[in-house]
């Protein structure tokens, strides 16, 4: 008789975005008129711009690539194309010690974010920000390597890094041992960065604890502030003990195309009962049993983003977003909102005022204001209290002058 | 301190297509001459022929969409867009009951089939063809479903259902209880399709055992035997204790642009301790948790597989191959070679002369004939003896006239 994986069940709760997306439908449902209800929704965390030129010249190019026989390609390697590995080495870790063959391409940053832990056994404790990407979460409790939820939303076993307003929202060491620890910077849903001598603190206490950093840079083509590192390769000693993830969704409008980059250096080696093991040949192994690799038009696509003209036309997106979300943060703050991020990233983390919860904010922003937000709290229990706005969305002007309005 | 999962440990060798690169490569190494040296590739699992035009067309089409604001696309919906659904329910499960909402668009059914072993619990015992595609057992391996390697290949706790000429090549019922089944029809490497009377008695046995059937059809579309059903579904009962993956790789030539489906019905659930479970929600809830879809440009170019002109493109592209597999059999079958499949199936299972195993067989091949294979027993204990001749691969004329002369 066959027997389930019986961990999902203790999963709580849909996966968050899902959650939103049925509130909204709900709303849209109770209102006839809704379609006349001009929603902004603030609370998506996807690219709103087109692909830029450039990209979409590869993409067609690459399409007709495989209609001809010269140039038709089958199954990509499973590490990825070594021209898009190389113009990564080349443009995003130039002096950082990354060689081509230490980078995974792969169909996005959540699979790999999500696969990651099936190399370790379910016996690690892992470290979670709090609030943070579910995923992290997420993917632990249906490997079994928590405990039941508790009552605030989190789960047993798990060493939660509460990210507050008192300490400036930065996840802190925690007071015990840890194994795996998920570091995002700039956070999602915070949108604050790490700086160089608070990675350096986190890479310290992976050095002694023998603990590994899965850090997630999803979001790094957003970073301003000079002394926030993209990469956590800027840290002396990272190189032994972190995987570092990347995608293009973010930083080149991917969503839709699916593309990603997870890098292990050689240098990250686990001894156990006197055996070296290395995790890049781990993970490998992984890669080649449980994928075909990315496809070919894709691989180019994102090639292309390294182009003198992709690069260009890149950039100016990223800043559109950031200038957006600089503005919706200035007007904020101007009415006395408390709001954090924005600066580094497309995410602002907006305080609700007085003592409602997230989730009686965000149908407030739904039922007065008609803006679409996400609640801090489907981030984890520090969350409570808070939204996430998103400067993907449009009319963040308008979206500005109804929040300030309430 | 991190631990691993000891698991990875169990794996015996690297993959084997891999395994094989490496062989061939190092033959090149040795033949400074080798460039010269026409190879003939019948190793190859790989689509050779180019995309058919009016999907090259569909993905262009689509990549131009997604340069321009009103039809841009962010995430795809994690299930695949509605349009790829229901193509595939109206032309591949036309009176099958099949539903577009039990259909999962996904980016390989290597993928599906790695990951769908994570919805069940460790202590399930699975059954496998033997030979059969590696991923079956090693992503059990993998997970720690199996005990440690076996001397002849294969793994403890593993029930191998032994496909050899005595039985016609055809998985038969063990004579214990398993409770995850995997069958691939027709068989890779074998060649064979199952039948329809052999495929009822499979989807009885998962009834009175309380298993699950994990139905591999991605070479469905090569199926040309009347009384070889190319859908589990055709199968009564099977709604209620089968999942099936395919593919538009070996059926539209996608091995380079990565786009399958999984059939999950809502009919398929697990009782336990009174509790009903459905399998659809489960693997619906990991797919959100865990993937982010499959590119828009590619589902636009999946979807165009079923358009009048796509169909009839892609259908003369696989009766090309099969033409070629038929083609080389009969060459084969002359000089009085054993050799099955190629029927059903791009992929002949030919038996080696006298009592050379597969290795020397393929080393032989390789040496005297200049041409690649794919050792049996690489896809398990009942392989030795046996390479797999693939009609992937180009100059099969050729092909067959250097094996007539071996």
């Amino acid at each position: 008789m066959v027997k389930l994986n019986h961990h999902y069940a203790k999963l709580s709760g849909g996966y968050l975005f899902q959650e939103v997306a049925r509130k909204v439908a709900a709303f849209r449902d109770k209102h006839p008129e809704a379609s006349l209800i001009d929603l902004i929704d603030l609370g998506i965390g996807d690219i709103t711009s087109p692909l830029p030129p450039t990209i979409v010249q590869a993409l067609e190019s690459a399409s007709r690539e495989m209609g001809s026989r010269e140039t038709f390609k089958g199954y990509p390697p499973s590490q990825g194309y070594l021209f898009l590995r190389e113009a990564i080495v080349e443009n995003d870790y130039k002096n950082l010690l990354i060689s081509p063959d230490e980078v995974f391409i792969s169909d996005g940053a959540k699979n790999d974010i999500a696969n990651i832990q099936e190399l370790f056994s379910i016996d690690n404790r892992i470290a979670v920000p709090n609030p943070t990407y579910p995923v992290y979460i997420d993917t632990n409790v249906m490997a079994g390597r928590t405990k039941l939820p508790l009552k605030n939303g989190g789960y047993g076993g798990v060493t939660y890094l509460a990210c507050t307003e008192k300490n400036g929202f930065s996840p802190e060491l925690p007071n015990r041992s840890c194994d795996l620890i998920y570091l995002c910077s700039p956070n999602n849903p915070t949108g604050t960065a790490m700086d160089r001598q608070t990675l350096q603190k986190w890479v310290n206490y992976a050095r002694e604890n023998k603990a590994i950093i899965l850090f997630d840079g999803a979001y790094e083509a957003y970073i301003r502030s000079p002394d926030c590192p993209r990469s956590i390769y800027e840290i002396e000693g990272a190189h032994e003990v972190a995987i570092e993830f990347r995608s293009f969704s973010k930083t080149a409008g991917f969503t839709g195309l699916r593309c990603s980059y997870t890098i292990i250096p050689h240098a990250l080696k686990i001894t156990e009962r006197g055996t070296i093991h290395s995790l890049h040949a781990l993970w490998k192994r992984r890669h080649e049993t449980k994928s075909n690799g990315v496809s070919y038009p894709v691989q180019k696509a994102a090639a292309a983003v390294y182009s003198k003209a992709g690069a260009h036309e890149v950039k100016k997106l990223i800043d559109s977003y950031l200038q957006g979300a600089m503005s919706l943060k200035n007007n904020l703050e101007k009415k006395q909102y408390k709001v954090v991020g924005g600066v580094d990233a497309p995410y602002l983390w907006l305080k609700a005022p007085g003592t409602l919860t997230s989730w009686q904010f965000f149908e407030l922003l739904l039922e007065k204001a008609h803006i679409i937000s996400t609640p801090g709290i489907g981030f984890g229990s520090a969350g409570e209290g808070y939204v996430r706005l998103s400067a993907f969305g449009h009319q963040l002007e308008e979206g500005a002058l109804r929040l300030t309005r309430l």
